[in-house]
């Protein structure tokens, strides 16, 4: 590698592995070749816990990491083998797909990711359009150049089905094939079950704690079998484009653990490709299950071939922005043509997952015209200006079983795109929302028809008391397909901190049976989220999916609780910021009060200092109980009498010489 | 003043009122004298919006503010008019008021609030203590030395009922009077109506709105008789010592909005009494509508009389922080007649509630003992040692009535501490914290008898699908007494982040009917919150709190959501920020990616940029709804067929040219 060396740089400060953490990989039973990466964290007591990790090669010390190169094509020889595929020369490569003006057009739009609102508005964007420049003895122009260069060595030679022939998962799994992924997931959702022991087998306790799954089947242990019958179902997808083979499969449904998305995009003036794929690593070190590419403007086809060769979560986009750019920017010149060139462009590259917006359908728009914020989606938008301008019916439902067809080829999951969902609570359940969701759920019935994998997107901006019924709602129309929202954020007037306001609808919507929840930043309304934003919406949206899953009744959930809460109460301060969600943040905040090393492993906290300890008197609790036993205790509720205070005479101080520490 | 004035510097930071807003004053009628201040904001479009201040004075740029005279004694007049009070000599302070050791006596705990949990453990404290300063010559000695001076001049002379009076809120609401507070309440909580009436106006949009207010009984305007039927009844106190007449009165009622209260504390160490009153003054213009003072340690007496002498919002505090300080830190030492006095010493200064774990009984100590965290509370802690350590039933629970008469003197509420409430998520709802609920259901029948008024403490650390069976408990078994909850945390795994768990918990459970939520803030767990994560901390939980009064359907709470919303909508920024929880941050968060001033009016957004308009957009969707009809859109959903475009004619370009901006 050259040095200095950027991505090297960038790079360096996102591959440490987690504290006391090392990447162990559990082995396939059906398919030997499965190796499944999880964390294991090394407790200070001897004992050990296995995380569910996104991170994927990153922070595997071993891992040869080039981003030049891409990752390993860990899928390929799952692909080869059914046999299903074949390599093709592709669709050529255009000016315009990385955002180069045609002569004659308006200059393209550089409008980024966002309509104004949330899950498309979540991703750096700019403002202005830079000079296009050409000046081959500009250094950026040679930047870019040698960017470009790059991507279309590590673009690959794309796959697709066999004429004929359904590459999708949810086609296998139709046909009753366990594929290599679905024994992957089934091992990555179940982690290792030996260190939870401990934490799942008291009798009370699981009684007391058990969970309130709302209808949704949690099995104690998922099967591979569980997996395909989820998919065959409809009830799950495994968003995994053949060409895009270095995927660590991963499942999003309802039976399985809450996942959630974080948005990044690129943006001409503000980031860099290379920022992109350093943003990717970033979301995903933090817990991103996936990530949408957002990217609109410039360069947009490269950066798209940088983040995918380089991540280990699937990828999700919205094909109609690159569209929305092939024609300049206006809507009205959008064609089935050019948004059909798209999808296979991006199926090529390897997208995992589209948002479609096929439910902005023309009699639905008149219904916003009374709504406080209109329109918000930037998808449902521009689709919507489509129609009008046309007065024809949005062409992606009259097209929609061509898109299967795409979908199918490449195994491409249909995200079903919420164009029109409320921008604000006083617009939420309302009628437009609604007959869009009923849409959704006819597309939902003709993408299974086809063995395409599908999920349903929802908002939004929901009141806590409305959240119930949209997820009603979607389970009634869309026929348990997975539920895929964006928050919902549950007031409107918390600008600068949506992550909390959203947080708060997504826990609650998690816990009725969303699948999976796209992350909101503390910019979200007002700017673009910068690396510490993207780290501050994930974490807010780990506690939502968390909350979700334990109130589901997720085991290996409440068990990741209770270790970090016995190391909590032993004192055990490294063991209760490395099972935390993130450790450098609990660390950080500890050392501000007590920095010296000595206070991490002694046993008090900065709340009680050094004289006072609870652990202590919980001790003295358990000689108490253990004395006195529960019945005579509870005797002496009735009637008190003074006892004689042996208890007393065991030098029972409250406060622990500081001496003894 | 003299200058340099350590407090106007201080104070200078949060005096200036919030932008665009001014203070009104909204008059009394059954009380002429009553002025209930609201913030008005201007908006930039010649509407106006009125809404909840907890700000006091201070933010009032015509209010003489000089905290070494303490706030105007608004409520002296109404007191006396009663005639039920008499002016006395109050008990003689004592050394040990303020930490220091008496011969022969350990060295008094220095433990700063909480017992490694929670409530009691959000405010700044220390780990070591200084050595005591006696060198007069010493700069810092002279310093504390004249702040007791000063705050002996603060001191009022204190009052009391008269022999065989009580002069609480509820003996008053039970005799059937209004009192001035009653009605100052129903004011308050209203807001101004006027401006709310072209968001409430929808008859389509108040049917899909309506709240679910899970058995709450909310009246579309509150009426001082409403203020004065809650009271009567326990399910609303307004904590109001006769000693605190510089208080704004208050309710706490789950017919009411829901209120939240922030803890603060001193610590000899880390912080200085001034710096205590500041983080007052910043903790209500944040929205904190009640403050805990859970000081321990030194100076503890002056710090409370600074405190409540500067405040316009109800103090609390845990009386047994400083009765264990007097007896020097062992729990064991702690007497009914140590404890009484410093109730007295603490009435007679004006706090308005006292946390009182009058709960925590000898039989159910044992039942904590198999817990994964024990006993977290550090109030319970102590009570727990003192009762193991005598043998006997909680001092506080055997003396319950001796208490209320102390209580109904003063008009000091009791919030009835849970001083077993759980830990961890997986010691909630345990059989401990159900018993000792349970026992605060009897007690508050005790203090109703007394005509005391009372409310609950509740947990804690609770999964999302238990919080609501904590709910529907403390209804059942305390009579609608107003409940108090810490949280909950609806998971472990998230120190640093607590504030957001905890405020999922918050949500749901003041939705369910809580009527007061104790703030959590960053460092909960971990460290010493300080300034900026007592604001974090608070913001967090207005958030909380707003998303119940919208969920149970105040409709004041709705309008300030669809005011802003409106705004967002029609771009007007600077109405957005200021109709938000902290304009502060939203425009900061705005500035970083358009700071331009004109950007601020401007018709984009930075998610959008200058060329793309959803606004716009939405303007289109109405003149095409107009056109056409919902009717005829509807017919095209049957059978599409091509229409004339002439919607296109219209030059509906989906960018506007930027020089038409």
């Amino acid at each position: 590698m050259n040095a200095p060396d950027k991505f090297a740089q960038l790079l360096s400060l996102t591959r440490e592995p987690f504290p006391a953490s090392r990447k162990i990989y559990v082995p396939g039973q059906i398919h030997a070749g499965i190796r499944v990466p999880m964390r294991e964290v090394a407790l200070s007591n001897g004992e050990s816990a296995t995380l569910y990790d996104t991170s994927g090669p990153y922070t595997d010390p071993t891992a040869d990491i080039n981003v030049r190169r891409g990752l390993e094509a860990m899928r390929t020889p799952w692909i080869d083998a059914r046999g299903d595929t074949e390599i093709y020369t592709g669709r050529a490569a255009q000016a315009v797909d990385d955002g180069v003006r045609r002569a004659g057009q308006p200059q393209a739009s550089t409008a980024p990711p966002g309509g104004g609102e949330v899950r498309e508005a979540t991703s750096v964007g700019e403002n202005s359009r830079r000079e296009d420049r050409t000046d081959p003895s500009d250094p950026e122009v040679q930047r870019i150049a040698a960017l470009r260069a790059q991507a279309a060595g590590l673009q690959r030679t794309p796959r697709r089905a066999k004429a004929g022939a359904n590459v999708s998962q949810m086609h296998y799994a139709r046909r009753g094939i366990i594929t290599p992924e679905m024994e992957y997931i089934a091992l990555r959702e179940n982690s290792k079950r030996e260190w939870m022991a401990e934490y799942l087998s008291d009798a009370e306790r699981n009684q007391r704690l058990r969970g309130n799954p709302m209808g949704a089947q949690l099995p104690e242990f998922v099967t591979p079998e569980f997996v395909r019958d989820e998919v065959a179902r409809g009830r799950a997808i495994i968003p995994a484009n053949i060409n895009h083979p270095e995927v660590e499969p991963m499942v999003i449904g309802r039976n399985f653990l809450v996942k959630i998305n974080a948005n990044i995009g690129n943006s001409a003036v503000t980031s860099s490709i290379e920022e992109e794929v350093e943003k990717l690593v970033w979301a995903i070190r933090w817990g991103a299950d996936n990530v949408m590419d957002l990217s609109t403007g410039k360069n947009i086809h490269t950066t798209r071939d940088w983040i995918i060769r380089n991540s280990p979560v699937p990828i999700g986009t919205v094909p109609i922005y690159q569209a929305l750019e092939k024609v300049g920017g206006v809507a009205e010149d959008l064609s089935w043509e050019i948004y059909r060139d798209t999808l296979i462009e991006q199926a090529e590259q390897g997208v995992d997952y589209f948002t479609i917006h096929a439910g902005v359908r023309l009699p639905f728009i008149p219904m916003t015209a009374k709504r406080r914020t209109g329109i918000v989606s930037r998808g449902g938008s521009i689709l919507a200006k489509w129609c009008m301008s046309h007065h024809k019916e949005n062409f992606l439902y009259t097209h929609f079983e061509d898109i299967c067809e795409i979908m199918k080829a490449y195994d491409v999951s249909f995200s079903l795109g919420d164009g029109l969902r409320p921008g604000s609570g006083a617009d939420a359940n309302d009628e437009a929302q609604f007959a869009e969701l009923r849409t959704l759920g006819e597309l939902t019935k003709i993408a299974w028809k086809h063995d395409v994998q599908t999920m349903i997107e929802g908002p939004g901006h929901v009141p806590m008391h409305m959240i119930q019924a949209n997820m009603e709602e979607q389970l009634k129309h869309c026929h348990e397909a997975p539920f895929y929202t964006l928050g919902p954020l549950t007031i409107d007037i918390a600008p600068g901190y949506d992550h909390i306001s959203s947080a708060i609808g997504a826990a609650m919507i998690g816990w009725y049976g969303t699948a999976m929840l796209c992350y909101v930043t503390p910019k979200e309304h007002l700017g673009l989220p910068d690396r510490n934003d993207v780290k501050q919406g994930i974490i807010a949206y780990k506690i939502a999916a968390h909350a979700a899953d334990v109130a589901k009744g997720h085991p290996t959930s409440r068990a990741r609780d209770e270790a970090l809460s016995k190391a909590r109460f032993e004192f055990r301060w490294h063991d209760q910021f490395n099972l935390s969600l993130d450790p450098d943040t609990a660390r950080e905040f500890h050392d501000e009060t007590l920095p010296k090393e000595v206070s991490k492993v002694a046993h008090f906290c900065s709340m009680c200092g050094p004289k006072f300890c609870s652990m202590k008197i919980s001790q003295e609790v358990r000689e108490f109980a253990a004395r006195q036993g529960l019945d005579e205790a509870a005797a002496l509720a009735q009637g008190m009498q003074a006892k004689s205070a042996e208890f007393r005479d065991g030098g029972s101080e409250i406060y622990i010489p500081i001496q003894k520490l």
